[in-house]
């Protein structure tokens, strides 16, 4: 890889089609960062499997997570991506890392307290340990930026912390501190314009949807619940009809609407048509760029398989140099 | 490797130089279950890593145990003797067991809370999953039978809740579920007569100490406390000196020793020379296998690569199969 400014890293839950929260949330992000960094975007699969639910998907969901990226213009040929568990090495970090992690420290995070709440009957292990993972996939290949929003900022410190207690106890600087990247990820709110867009809700749209759906799923947006009758002005600033406007609209069709809708002059049904017409226009192009990529899912498979062996490489020689450092003996060289 | 009785694997700390008691404690019981088994010996140099101290000789400690072993007969020919790190495997089952694993279970395991007794300071992540690392090692290698003291039960029958969890959820029989082989290891006191053999204690006989340091060693044991002067008959049933007799010294002999010292017909120096003697003769053959091999450490390395070659076999078709089972895309096949 080149250098730039440096070696992003991020990860994220193969969670299968992307919506569009995702899409301004994270992709974009990811499609911006490859401008300046080098960049490794791992789908990790591995942290799926402390819910059963997941695991039944979890191919399908990696590819269709993969089309996306492609999609919105991650490219394969500057970027690394790929499955976190086709680079094994990252569960040797773990384990290794894990050895030298205070317990109470993890049990103390908010986000861990945050998940004991919402799988009670579950706290298993590796949900401890998951900021212990995490901090491999990032040590791994000693990325110097990770973007993270303001709420995951405590686990990035605590990957700060790792670094900081490995390389005091080897005596070395082996592994490398990672800087925040601290990111305002763009929230999108879904469908019903109360809740943050969320598959789990029925509230979003997919990046993969065709026009068609898009048009009828914007037609069912909640608009301004305080303008009942047609005849009635509304008020766009309460509208998420109007803020998937700001996000997908000209400049001068927003000032319009924004008018228009004050005054009555438009009204919600006509509103959200616009919309749908400039949402779909704005996807075009990722769509197409997926339906090529969906009619060849052996190619998307060989673009993941090769940034697997690209991060491998990395990896390998993290590995080498943490196994050295901690002492352990080393297999025939 | 053949099919015997079954598949037995067992793993031990990287402890260094072994002592008569890991001989006959230990040892001795893997080298004969050689004969009815095929057996896989593990060092196990990760579970070092949760305490400082050990890694500073985890290195020269591995081949100090892979001498000791290979001087008592076991036979890297017939048994797969390895380290454990050289088959990274295991730190991937480890990390997939542990998304399937209740924290609490692990937490109200005996044998944690001793370790957190004893190491208040450092409850790390790493010591609460220690018996998650150890079923990963059992299970990797479908292994059917494993050695157990009974102090150890509560963690194989935590390793079979394991396996029946993991087939439940991935609705198949992937994992085996071993058998435990309960095990009475011989318990060797230490030279103070009052302590079990331990190197920490400093009243140890090392297997690769030479004849004259092993009749020092020998000449400073602890006798029956209660025989003052020479001429005061002796107890030999609660004398140390005696119980090492009945390991190494012929049944005549110590029909002979029991009868004259219950009679003061002979001294405790006397007693301790004759002990010496034997014990020297029966340690001779594994001194000389020893000194063999330790001119030749290379040759000790390659031993255990080939182990770990073969070892990484059995693993790789075993991670293939957990892999498959759990959902996880897999690499280029
Ligand atoms: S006209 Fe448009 S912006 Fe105004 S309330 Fe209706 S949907 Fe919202
Ligand atoms: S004579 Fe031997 S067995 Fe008897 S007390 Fe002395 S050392 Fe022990």
């Amino acid at each position: 890889m080149e250098n730039k400014k440096g070696l992003v890293f991020s990860g994220a839950r193969p969670t299968g089609r992307q919506h569009l929260g995702n899409l301004l949330g994270a992709i974009q992000n990811y499609v911006g960062l490859q401008q300046d960094y080098d960049c490794i975007y791992s789908i990790v699969d591995i942290h799926a499997l402390t819910t059963v639910e997941t695991t039944v998907d979890l191919k399908q969901n990696c590819l269709e997570m993969a089309l996306d990226w492609l999609a919105a213009g991650i490219n394969p040929d500057q970027s690394i991506m790929f499955v976190q568990s086709h680079v094994p090495q990252v569960m040797e970090l773990h384990t290794i890392l894990s050895m030298m992690v205070s317990l109470g420290k993890l049990t103390d995070l908010p986000t861990f307290k945050e998940k004991v709440r919402m799988h009670p009957n579950n706290v298993n292990y590796g949900l401890v340990g998951y900021p212990v993972l995490m901090s491999a996939d990032i040590l791994l290949y000693k990325a110097n930026a990770v973007p993270v929003g303001i709420d995951q900022a405590p686990h990035l410190e605590f990957t700060r912390e790792v670094v900081r207690t490995f390389n005091y106890r080897v005596g070395k600087q082996v592994l490398v501190e990672p800087q925040m990247k601290v990111t305002q990820f763009t929230k999108v709110m879904g469908l019903d314009g109360v809740n943050k867009m969320s598959k789990s809700l029925d509230n979003e749209i997919e990046i993969a949807a065709d026009a068609e759906t898009t048009r009828k799923r914007v037609m069912t947006m909640v608009t301004d619940t305080q303008r009942i009758r047609r005849t009635d002005p509304g008020n766009p600033d309460v509208c998420n009809v109007f803020s998937f406007h700001k996000m997908f609209s000209s400049q001068a069709e927003v000032d319009t609407i924004e008018q228009e809708c004050r005054s009555a002059g438009i009204g919600c049904v006509d509103c959200k048509k616009k919309l749908a017409v400039n949402l779909n226009n704005s996807l075009e192009p990722l769509r197409s760029r997926r339906h090529e990529f969906e009619s060849k899912p052996d190619q998307v498979w060989e673009i993941l398989y090769d940034g697997a062996d690209r991060a491998r490489k990395i990896a390998d020689q993290t590995m080498l140099e943490v196994r050295e450092a901690v002492g352990l003996a080393l297999y025939r060289q």
